[in-house]
């Protein structure tokens, strides 16, 4: 790879609902951003259509010679020392699938290929809140709960490029059911999609709280909007998620000791209101010597899979 | 540090019951070992009397020149970067204490430090089942729950040197009390110190086991003699804590996807009886794509920490 300042990279961030794809530059630049919805049960072949179309879209004017590479953030778990899509729960048909080799065919270019949760932790560590930093864990608390963790430096990938699951730690003994297939995962807990869950259960049983009892539908948003607004049982839910949070994210500082555990996710959306309990948690759940860490909200949005792709072509991997 | 064959480090292992001390050459051989038991409450100045003590019985008789430092691996949490033990729960007095200037003043020499777990493990590494091996997490469980990994062939240390605190997942919401202070701990569950607990409050209200019927006490040992024998609460009790231990271990495989995951401390004693309904507890807990990692006993017993401590001083930290 060379080091031109003119150098472009493809970024696709595929996810279970989405597919975005964007043209960036070295200094983290996003020249054009495309996105359209993923045909998740279509199968592989409809998806990586989907992909190229998109890549097609986001390269369109610009001078090929410019375009040195793809990157391409995908959910996990991904085999990507060899490439594979070993098996995508949100994706029908990735089921040993040749991911990186088919995608390189399809886009005529050198393809990248990464977890989406370390992808998203690379996107921050170059240009986002863990810039500079050597040491850090990535969570993104979203319909599931991911990661990625850079340590010393140096990008924690493991033997097939899948560790940082920091969704699928155990806790929980014979706890709720995962989407993994298991129980008690801390994804089944801590996610948005556990959250809201319990908003929509808890509500039913509770007359005095306002969620549920309008028209709007019960999400994360609602739920933090109404504690906002003094609502008792939305108040409960929101510290109730921070603890879990809080708790989760203490076994990852016992595990990684980093500079700082940084959030993203849709739920990040909602730092500012879940930070005084994440903290609190973390102060009870953590040995004394790990409890100065800090805890810190991504932030490039919706942009640090994109921007940890586009980074896999100009760091290299 | 130069690399002369002849070269010998002074290895001391700083236990909470043991001080274990040896003079180890480049290629691992222990040409000395002594030990006593620790002073662990009669506070810093005693017990650095008691290393030095110890590290001179190794070293006497060997030509001062050829021993080019000491490790020490101690129970942490220990600051490995500024050399400062912040709190060592089994050592009395102890916090925020300057532990590698002390030892370098009353030793003459170059010092390095190392969380006990790290230690363990980096043994394994270059000299036990791990040899050879890029991406490891080692487990020891015993009194209580440690560990260290090594990922892409280097240590994980983070931002202290603190990682590998994996003792301390939260395994339980409001679960049993562990020794750290905090409310279930992986430690709390799966250490040999729980395992013997519950086989002590368990054989009290079962009439038909043989544990605690006799003069002989309860301990791991017998409770594992004893299902070997058939006694069924014996059975149940190791059983139980194996799916402990692989619920454990499955969180380790999602966080850090090694090659192999070795299983150390007194409890790998048993590991032969207890491997099997890890590996069935792991296939339950475990992604799909995680499963096939081994599950391997150490190699080295007591003296992992010892050579991971030697090899702070001939690998350089």
């Amino acid at each position: 790879v060379n080091a031109n300042a003119d150098d472009l990279a493809i970024a696709i961030d595929l996810g279970g609902t989405q597919i975005r794809a964007a043209l960036i530059d070295r200094q983290g630049v996003i020249h054009i951003r495309c996105a359209e919805p993923t045909r998740a049960t279509a199968g592989p072949e409809t998806v990586i259509g989907q992909i190229a179309a998109l890549a097609a879209k986001a390269r369109e004017g610009f001078d090929a010679k410019r375009i040195i590479g793809a990157g391409v953030s995908s959910p996990g778990p991904i085999d990507t020392m060899r490439g594979v899509a070993l098996a995508i729960p949100t994706l029908m048909g990735f089921n040993d699938f040749p991911l990186r080799a088919r995608l390189e065919g399809r886009l005529g270019m050198t393809v990248a290929l990464e977890n989406d949760g370390i992808s998203a932790a690379l996107g921050e560590w170059r240009h986002g809140a863990g810039k500079g930093i050597s040491n850090l864990v990535y969570v993104t608390v979203s319909t599931g709960i991911g990661g990625g963790v850079i340590l010393g430096n140096r990008v924690l990938r493991g033997r097939q490029g899948m560790a940082g699951h920091v969704g699928h730690m155990s806790f929980m003994q014979d706890g709720e059911t995962c989407a993994c297939g298991n129980r008690g995962c801390f994804e089944a807990y801590a996610s948005a999609t556990a959250f809201t869950r319990r908003a929509i259960m808890r509500a039913a049983a509770d007359p005095a709280t306002r969620l549920g009892k309008t028209s709007e539908p019960i999400d994360a948003a609602a739920v933090f909007e109404a504690a906002r607004q003094g609502d008792g049982l939305a108040k409960a839910l929101v510290q109730e998620e921070a603890q879990y949070l809080g708790q989760g994210f203490a076994s990852l500082l016992h595990l990684f000791n980093p500079d700082v555990l940084i959030m993203g996710g849709g739920l990040s959306n909602q730092f500012d209101d879940l930070q005084g309990d994440i903290v609190a948690s973390l102060q009870s759940s953590a040995m004394p010597a790990f409890r100065n860490t800090p805890i810190r909200r991504a932030a490039l949005g919706e942009n640090s899979g994109l921007h940890g792709a586009a980074s896999l072509i100009f760091e290299g991997a």
